[in-house]
């Protein structure tokens, strides 16, 4: 057998060792690149309008003439602002062949048509220009307290001008992500500017059900009594309305996260094809069913510590002392039917919450990257509607029959159990209607892409 | 210094913004990854037996030939079943040098003899096949919800095939893994028909002990009383019974995590090397200590909630008012004895249950890639054998000398705390028995090489 | 539109399915390598002094000299210690061009002045020293069981060699990460001697702490007693003592991981730039506070772990019967006051503790990669300190007027709530002063970049 190693193209790799890297500003990001960069073992060469006034720049760099500093380095860094990009079309000759890093922010997302990157590619079109870094604070830099992301999303047309690029990434400890093409800079750019923007919707959602609902007990069980008996009952405010509202919200945005599913599903049926649009009200909605789900799964999560903590509050220590007190005259019988309901309800709501905490772990990324489409379809489909039934079964025997009796409902409002079943059941009930076999089957030929127009 | 970037060879890179992809088959992947192809900008072909019949192909695809469609297009994506790929060969001449992405599925696992990105490989010899996409299901392409994992694995012999399938792949926003060359398809190709194949048998063990524990509490608490006295305490199977069964089947699995690697140590010490195979189960049970571990996880978490709810049943309730009552009559001493007991076993119980979590979160994939190889063996078998030795302390604590008196024997059965005890306390016997020094060293010696044949 | 694909240089990777790797060594590792490169359908060849002791090598394996051995392939994995390294330089010519890796690891850290892989480089000059696999155990080679992480840093001069071996570790089912140049072979070898760098500090403060406030709560809750009126709680020790001892210490983590923060505002403040560095020890503290702040959080955990079982501890139970059985005589008023006072601390203590967990979640590798850098400084300093001001108020309303009454004073030392409250409330109060908007101001314009001295 030959050696294959001989094909190898031996490139001057060693030369890197002492590689010079040019920056372009020496605003913050420019100074703390530049002492990372010196740190890292680079040569560092600042470009400046009048190299003179250098006291800023960190020690061991050099500061020249921009032309004499784009002389140095194959690699200019550009920590200056989008307006003041214009003078590099005098450099477009020397700048010819080079790698131009576009580190830029703006301040606003979508603030120009363009990214920054493609505008900087359309005034120098000789250089291979490459977006990075801009994720990265200056602050980060220097303390060296890459706490957040170390991630550098790396996007440019030119392949080779990105490696280098991202070489330098991994030499201050960064992880550098290509992103391709200078197509994607315009995403690149907006990302560090978004503040959870998945969230907002879910987070809407969520408390406008909460102050809905918090209302609404607020109503039943502090004015009520208040307006009919002048009890004081201001002091459930604190944790019995919490630990009524919470389970509400949880168990409606749990039955929230099924819903557009099934809404889907409904029309896909009668428009008899999937290959039309959904409204664009259901499109995100169906995207921020995860986010939908975690704050739900939140809210059961503050449910059960509430309920933990039960045992010792005052209030709850008191009446159960006057309980047994009451007992000591007049013994109670031990009722083995409300010893099946207590119980039942209590373990139905524990296997749901446990369940629920299933969902929660593998929304987790690095769980759900490591398991397979059909292992994540059969996790969140399957145990996800198996933990809306037994929360569901939970709240009705938590409930038994207490809707039927007038005392439970003040003011003609029935108990606030009632109001959050409403949205769970019909969500179980239409899935049971799409589980049919007829219309499931049905539904799967849709889905696999077959259309009624096509058949007629 | 000179100007390295000069030699860096300018590729054509602009070219790709309006690449062209043809597209072989119109059924519904080939619909979808046509759809979100044009949406990230670039041209879509249709390869077609019959280019007129074209109502179902998406609006700005053009459709053409087979012949034709391939001129259009240096990349072209396979969306037909294995079964069809016999055309291709007499494509064979045009397809030389192009790149034919394989995005095939299989029904069941290891269907055929080779995968079919080599069989077709094997018929155009002359095209470089690679294999990708087959993650990603059509839906998840067209509604654009790609909660599951945006992993797309991406196998071929061609190092430029591949990097121009991984260029696609994140242009339409998913993350391509290099699975190196063809030999993987095989692999790659199973991976979405897998559901949970490393669960399977863990699952089977848990199951298989908690129906025998289930049954043996049922016998000893529900039938027993009944048998003997007529007492119905049915009502026990929702709370009490899974709560004693819950802690019980965790303790077993816990323990069924570290005896392998005992029976390891032992089975080396025997044949005095480490080069002959373990038996094929032992393998097997090996390789599902992390699943078995975090099944034992569950229900330690299971236990852990049953227990906060114990103050909050109406059952307990109502034993507990009884005997408060019944202390107004005849007052009861304080006994410290007791208070020791009873607090040492709930200590014990709560710590074993936070090492039992730190196992659990050091299992998660983020965590365990963030720790190196010593970090990850201290966690897993020094704080798996603290967690180990706390939790058996705590089940002994809990039985107290319980297990002497005849009356908590119920037809000759000792109570179940007894029976789930012997398998960890005789793990941590034989473990014991490996730490004596002069087992320890030899069978150090034995794991780092050593072999008893080679110094005789 | 021409063909691009044309220009695609078609290497002929095909030979790369029966490439040829040598193995210098036949220690446990070489030959744990050279099983699992066997099983992965390449061809291995072991280099040795004497070829005919060749019992050791796995089946299918050739012995030959080293010289004949470096002929029969491009890639050699040096399976040896660096001690051993010297007898390389005589085969520096056959070596010229070969990929050398280097897979050794030291005993200690930082054991050589330069790195294995970079003195070997020395010695053989002519060859492309790659480092790898060093954080990859023999046992885990050879039992599959690659529980810990499947990351294999890889560091080389030259690209094509680092993907020879790159492409390697993905045949055998490891994940390559390319952390650049031969530079960091050092870092690449000092990480598997790391035992948890990051989390000695913040454990020694942990532990300190632990012990202090264990003492402190001994000194006042077991042996004043003792002293004063010869009561024996030493029982305490176990459950009650514990459960003061972790919310004081988790809330003084808590503290200590917001005021290096504050601390370097106000000497950025003082110094008038962020340009010098700060002192040593406050550049550690801020490095490990991430450490801190979980250990916080697992504190947190175990005291809301020990309050949900408190209504269990007979302990507990029987002062409560006490108590109970006390008001069948007397009864006691229900107090509106103390229902609030109770409910508000409960309830504080809840949303602190979900908060925590919140802090504690996105701790987590993989969420804290998922979110960009604004958002990470949301969680982080907006919800941390959410956090920080909920778990002082819960204290806060816990001890109520508490510390006011003399009889709360043992040996004139105040409760132990007194004493955790020093540090969060200082935390506070300055956190507050800097938020002032003057000085606000003045920080942010400093870590813009500004600085006094540069405008004076």
């Amino acid at each position: 057998m030959d050696n294959p190693s001989n094909d190898i193209p031996l490139k001057p790799t060693s030369v890197r060792k002492c590689e010079t890297v040019c920056i372009f500003g020496t605003g913050d990001f420019g100074r703390s690149f530049g002492t990372k960069m010196l740190q890292c073992g680079y040569n560092v060469v600042y470009g400046s309008r009048n190299p003179q006034s250098s006291n800023l720049i960190p020690k061991g760099a050099k500061v020249l003439s921009h032309e004499e500093a784009i002389l140095e380095s194959s690699i200019i860094v550009l920590a200056i602002h989008r307006e003041n990009y214009d003078f590099l079309t005098q450099l477009s000759g020397q700048l010819n062949g080079k790698v131009l890093v576009d580190v830029s922010n703006n301040l606003k997302m979508n603030q120009y048509k363009e990214s920054n990157a493609e505008y900087l590619a359309s005034l120098v079109p000789g250089a291979n220009v490459v977006k990075a870094f801009n994720t990265v604070s200056a602050w980060a830099l220097q303390s060296g307290t890459l706490d957040a992301s170390r991630q550098v999303f790396v996007c440019g047309d030119d392949v080779t001008a990105k490696d280098m690029v991202m070489d330098i990434a991994r030499a201050i400890g960064l992880t550098p992500l290509d992103q391709g093409t200078l197509l994607s800079a315009k995403e690149v750019e907006n990302y560090p500017l978004q503040l959870f923007p998945m969230w907002k919707l879910p987070m809407y959602i969520c408390i406008g059900f909460t102050v809905l609902i918090f209302l609404y007990c607020l109503l039943t069980e502090v004015i009520h009594p208040y307006a009919t008996t002048r009890e004081n009952t201001l002091y459930l405010v604190v944790m019995t309305i919490p630990n009524r509202v919470f389970p509400i919200v949880s168990l409606i945005l749990l039955a929230l996260v099924y819903l557009p599913g099934i809404i889907a599903a409904f029309l896909q049926l009668y428009r008899g094809t999937k290959y039309s649009r959904f409204p664009d009200w259901l499109d995100k909605w169906m995207l921020c069913r995860k986010q939908l789900g975690l704050v739900a799964l939140a809210y059961a999560f503050l449910h059960a510590i509430y309920t933990f903590m039960i045992p010792i509050r005052y209030y709850v220590r008191w009446w159960s002392d006057q309980y047994t007190i009451s007992q000591v005259t007049t013994p109670h019988e031990f009722s083995g039917y409300y010893a099946w309901f207590s119980d039942s309800y209590i373990a139905l709501g524990i296997l749901g919450f446990f369940f629920y905490l299933l969902l929660g772990i593998t929304s987790l990324p690095s769980v759900s990257n490591a398991v397979n489409w059909r292992e994540f379809r059969f996790v969140q489909s399957k145990l996800g509607y198996l933990t809306l039934v037994l929360c569901t079964a939970h709240t009705l025997l938590y409930g038994r029959d207490r809707f039927l009796y007038g005392s439970a409902y003040k003011w003609f409002l029935p108990p606030a159990f009632v109001v959050s079943l409403i949205i769970p059941c019909a969500v179980l009930v239409l899935k049971f209607i799409t589980v049919i076999p007829c219309l499931d089957s049905r539904i799967t030929k849709i889905r696999q892409g077959w259309e009624r127009k096509a058949q007629s």
